[in-house]
């Protein structure tokens, strides 16, 4: 059997959002006891990230590695209507991942103890963002 | 249930290739009307990629930071028996993916407005590749 | 209908450690003929990797380039209470990826000829690691 909801998060530009608790509870409410919760974001410029949920030292240092990797504003982008992050935007999310499949165990979405889910934000304005969630087993 | 279809390919070398509709195709035959469409490729130099779909320039400055990453003959790596860009590829699958989940709702894959599922081959020259496309439901 | 295992792991430090056939065990464990085995390390300091599994300079070469996109000790970073591999393992795991999904068909897992899955430590020392599959068929 197959469970889905849309979840819809206002983001308030760049940054980590942590979704852990939103995709738990649909995990909850989908009543399915073992399988997998996947989670998909419908868009091409934020992403999904597993990482460490305590330090969020964690998550600003993984900003500053990314910003290496997929500058803003590079003078080799082409695609660069929306402004200097737009490009950053599209290469931030493919370095990272749009689609991430996470274990239900026990009723329950199964995180190891220092695991957190997050709805990345690669753009430097907030934007409304749709992430479904189904849930197999 | 599950249903699979292994898709194949024939690259032009290095570039992606829109398979939105091929894995569409696969999602309706399925008859799945809930659940997810697994996409994986058989090979280790070529990836998959969900990305914007409208402005080929975003495809195009992808190249240009992959180039950066993961460069043509550099001279650290080991592994060049196929030539500059064998490691290279190899590289680029692993930073990029060669897994991919995508939600099936109401009977159809569901992708955002601005999504496209690619085929991105790495390496320099054409190559047959294959992809499994699983529906579970 | 889900089947799943957790397998443990200690790894010897930075590198990888081929567990396709612990994976195919637990397929073959789970009498799912068509479907898909998912594999989530329950860590944020080590990650899933799939690539060519002949000629192990390739993961060497992997290695030297994750060395250069996020370097241990880099003077940017904010976390480093463990030491400098602390937050050059989290952005490698972050750079890689956590989660894995991999066809099952005829019941077993499906890969292509030159492809591993590796349990990658990004860690410098070794660590007890945990990792969840499911097979849902």
């Amino acid at each position: 059997m197959a469970y889905q909801e849309i979840l819809t998060f206002g983001t308030r530009g760049r940054g980590t959002h942590n979704i852990s608790q939103d995709v738990a509870r649909v995990v909850r409410a989908s009543g399915v006891t073992a399988g997998v919760a996947h989670i998909f974001v419908l868009h091409t410029s934020c992403a999904l990230l597993v990482t460490e949920n305590a330090d969020p030292d964690v998550r600003r240092d993984l900003e500053t590695l990314l910003a290496r990797l997929a500058p803003d504003g590079d003078p080799a982008y082409r695609h660069d209507l929306e402004g200097p992050d737009d490009m950053a935007a599209h290469a931030r999310s493919v370095l990272t991942e749009v689609s991430l499949t996470v274990p239900v165990a026990d009723g329950r979405l199964l995180l190891g103890t220092w695991q957190g889910i997050f709805l990345w934000e690669h753009r430097a304005s907030g934007h409304q963002r749709s992430v479904m969630v189904t849930v197999l087993g």
